[in-house]
């Protein structure tokens, strides 16, 4: 197979970062390029002192970042940058003629609408958002294949969609009333230098956020949407946990069958278990658990897998299913290069198993 | 003020370490004695350094946990015992005139069917649900200044009664289709040695358990059935988070009435606040958060208080409410002083402040 | 008693932040400001929601930081300021009457040189230093009673200095070759916004810092060259570790008297108990560890206490000795409230308990 | 390249955990047989859910462990079991022709009379002492080629060896009154039911063990002794942080050259600089830090990387090196690994890069 030079804009953060760990050991990648401005001039060596063992970590600098440059450097360029920044890079980088696979919100949603409306100001590149495809590899594999403009799902999407988007799409549950409670570590809030985050801020500490209105509403919303084909509103809380990484979401759902009887709830478990084999049974990033197990981050911290599993509740008559994920991981930066596997014809699971 | 003599059964766990902690610095209470099997012999000083500089410390031994002999020693007796083992020294501790304060869940229930449905043998003392008060001191202060049996609550219960029982008295809210997603310190497991509890199976690590059926939700239902006049049936899902105190709750409530303009909802938003005022206003312990701020458990941990805040959502029409709890304080030990003072007739506040 | 009206000049950094927590519960005193100029005309129920149950939490509000002003509402004003920032308050507070307790570095030194030599710029106010007494309780009570300026010594010194003076003073232990080897939680940082202390930069991970010249040395080794009467060297390592309250400090001293025999080493043993029995067999916040138990922070934490233990290996020759302080009360603000006590005729334990 | 068939024996703790999952990923390695009595039967990906995704989980089973079935069945044989147990299963398994890696304590020293003084009973198997290997690769890299039972170290004995025995096989540094000061995370207690290791007697709490005299002073000081030509006495103080995995440890040493100017103390520098880039230039898993950085376990945590910095510092004449490796991988299973592939013939770093 051959390689492709890949560039990572915005390495400093904590996706940024991980996107490099994973691109470093990438059987078909050359990483060309990491930039950040504050990091400029020195090796990856130095900021990261973690990837020092890498032969690479001592030649490769961290530079600017300059679309010009990047383009003629790289074939795939991953933006790894804050909302609003991300689209300056994308439209010259797509011009010139580069694959961008973006984790930033910017080309998330179809809808430069919606856009304004949960981000408080015009979209940057309206015209790019037909353009862009959804990153969720299990739900638009194909069309991820010939995308050029790869948005990256974010992190509580991810742990939402993937657990709902097969019910609906099978109508097994209602598209109306459903309920997200998640919980994520503190490195969903990036490496940024405010009070909220310090350590003695957030360890021995539980708290919800941006209750009830929280930006990735938006994406999970149209996405959902899509799924159930009809709108679907969505009552979304998330939590901060002191956990360096990890989501935990549990699903509260109104299956479309009533069941009372043991009869009925096993004939529904049947269908829920089937809809899921059906959808993930051969996923290599999905793992629906079995028996009595429930979902845990630390068994999926620093992978790509998302655990899923599942239980009728035939006291409320509402169907529980709950997932856990790596934020940083299949959160971000794993999808991403699973993302970038597929637009490049490489096996799904190259540098992610 | 009168002192009285007291008694902890069961005092090597958390909840009873926390118990000795409240009441050695009670200015009404002469703790008499503390049993553990484990560490009968020993002075308090010496199975819990901590407490070692309290003078009693070094006198106060363990005693094995004798019926008889403490009923002679003690006025009242703080029972910190597995369910099931705590009726079996309620019983004689009564009879010999003793008052109980009992912090397991032997006598939180009316119903003796409800026991054994959830906890999987029959109640050893049904005599006793009748004479039993449940110790939640704002919503029960007149019964419990005049029993003799005070069951003390468990944690996720007061976490999720407390904010829920005023509004559904005042019917704001249905009292159908409730949702209760908890999120638990591991001190809530208790001091057992079991590997699921070890440090580096709960650190780094989020998880849901109990899926569907936890045992609080029988005492939560009976005592939401109370408070709406009407069956209440509870979908509720306890979460274990690595912190050592503390839980966060987060409650999904449909408002009787419907709220779409702007007025509407701040209408409601009124109610809603006029009846937490009119409940909790002048408690002591429950602090009603205004503005933005939302709960958070590090702001209670090691205090009696309990924290609540809520949010209408005009786009899904919910009302979510939001409470955070020390466990061991409000949800155990310190409600059970907090009962004991209104039993002794002593400021509530005493040796909680 | 009489009561005194008492200022905190930066009351919204960790250190100022408990000196409230203390104050407030103080039976003495009266807080009459607290200043931040962040959080100037907020109440202190706002900026920290944890005291929102004090009645005082409600009305009292943060103040800009003015001397002048402060001079006249209080007696006795606490400093909880970077150095270099302390000295510019205490000197007109101590010219307008008040009584200064600073917990800075800016006075606990005797030399102006020394002072320059680790913190890299002249002493702002030289006059002062002589004036000034090492708010050590358990070392210099006298003085600090007859003080109007009291410079309350760091977490770190704190934590060497009580375990070593007695054995100094007694000539127990060479002056020469000591070594400190200590971990801190990360609350000793300070509420900085600093990337280096957010949560996952801390959590998972330990590190030393500022090896081998960390600026406390100064003060530490001014201390125990006047318990030794000789200029003692310390080699002195600080780590951080991810909790958020706690010393714990190991010292590797030498012993005068060569012990090699059991009847040796019983010897040598019973004369470091009778030395510590001596020094602090009375203190209400020293806690000498008998039989098998070691200094562990959880036992001191939210309390003035520090734990101290001691070991003789035979191997080596060598007197281990470890303590155990929570870095914010003993190592900080519970001092601070202890030299007040002193300062204002209470009982030292006052406010502590 | 061949591959091997390799069994773990007790594999349900943190090392034989660590060890499954290393190996399972080994490109040479097939591995046959996993042991615990307590899981036998079971599929692995029952018993650790973070392995189900590999497709061998699904059908390698525990099995109870009987050492002549796994000799039939395996090739090599790690043993990750308690010490005192290993040398039963060693015994049996090379007289069936199989090579054994323990990772118990069994067979890391050569003086059965030091076993017997440490471990408080007679070696059970002294005739092995002499066979079996330290398994150091960086320091016995040829003997482990050849031998057929390796003597994995411990995770105290490899921070500690690993920068300390170039600088005294270079005479660098004096061999007597070496001090080391060690850190580690909460599994090197191991995955035992024991109330001391529970998440809440852990979190926030730091505390020294063992003091001064704990086991692993026996095969350091044998190391130590051999690499300096004289017999060296340790000060070891090891302490239990709240982290899951990490060791950092200080080293407090006396070079044997004196330097006071500053030209000695870059000569001297320059000595131990090119001491630790003769020793480890090359190594792959020996990471030499320069300018500012000092190790920090978050760097290290998953990898069989050790990270050696170092300080002279001229006020005490002393040299300070620091080291960070994760217990479980550098300091157990990973350098377990890495002996393998040497015994093997294989790449030093095949399935650990």
């Amino acid at each position: 197979m051959k390689t492709k030079k890949v560039a990572v804009i915005g390495a400093s953060g904590y996706s940024g970062e991980e996107l490099v760990r994973l691109l470093l050991n990438h059987p078909q990648v050359e990483l060309v390029a990491v930039t950040s401005r504050q990091n400029a001039g020195q090796t990856l060596a130095h900021v990261f002192p973690k990837f020092a063992s890498h032969p690479k970590s001592k030649t490769l600098r961290f530079s600017e970042p300059k679309a010009d440059l990047l383009a003629k450097q790289a074939d795939v360029v991953f933006l790894a940058l804050p909302h609003g920044v991300a689209a300056e890079y994308a439209v010259p980088l797509l011009e010139a003629g580069c694959e961008v696979i973006d984790l930033s919100a910017d080309f998330r949603l179809k809808s430069a609408e919606i856009y304004q409306d949960f981000y408080g100001h015009d979209h940057p590149a309206p015209d790019l958002l037909k353009k862009a495809v959804y990153g969720l590899p299990e739900i638009y594999r194909e069309q991820i294949k010939k995308a050029s403009l790869v948005a990256s799902p974010g992190c509580y999407p991810t742990s939402i969609l993937l657990p709902l988007i097969p019910l609906l799409r099978a109508g097994l549950v209602k598209p109306t009333g459903i309920i997200a409670d998640s919980l994520s570590g503190v490195s969903g809030a990036g490496r940024k230098a405010e009070v909220d985050y310090l350590f003695c801020e957030c360890n021995e500490s539980v708290r919800a956020y941006s209750v009830p209105r929280h930006r990735h509403l938006s994406e999970i919303e149209e996405q959902l949407s899509l799924a159930a084909g009809a709108k679907v509103i969505l009552q979304f809380t998330p939590h901060l946990i002191p956990v360096n990484r990890g989501i935990l979401t549990t699903l509260y759902l109104a299956p479309e069958t009533h069941f009372s009887t043991a009869a009925e709830m096993n004939a529904l478990n049947e269908k829920v278990s089937a809809c899921y084999a059906r959808a993930y049974g051969n996923e290599p990033f999905v793992r629906l658990l079995e028996g009595k197990a429930l979902p845990d981050t630390k068994n999926v911290a620093g992978t790509n897998v998302i655990e899923i599993a599942w239980r009728l509740d035939p006291r409320t008559g509402r169907l529980v299913v709950l997932s856990a994920e790596d934020n940083l991981v299949k959160g971000a930066s794993g999808q991403a290069v699973q993302s970038l596997n597929l637009l490049c014809g490489w096996p799904e699971t190259a540098g992610l198993a």
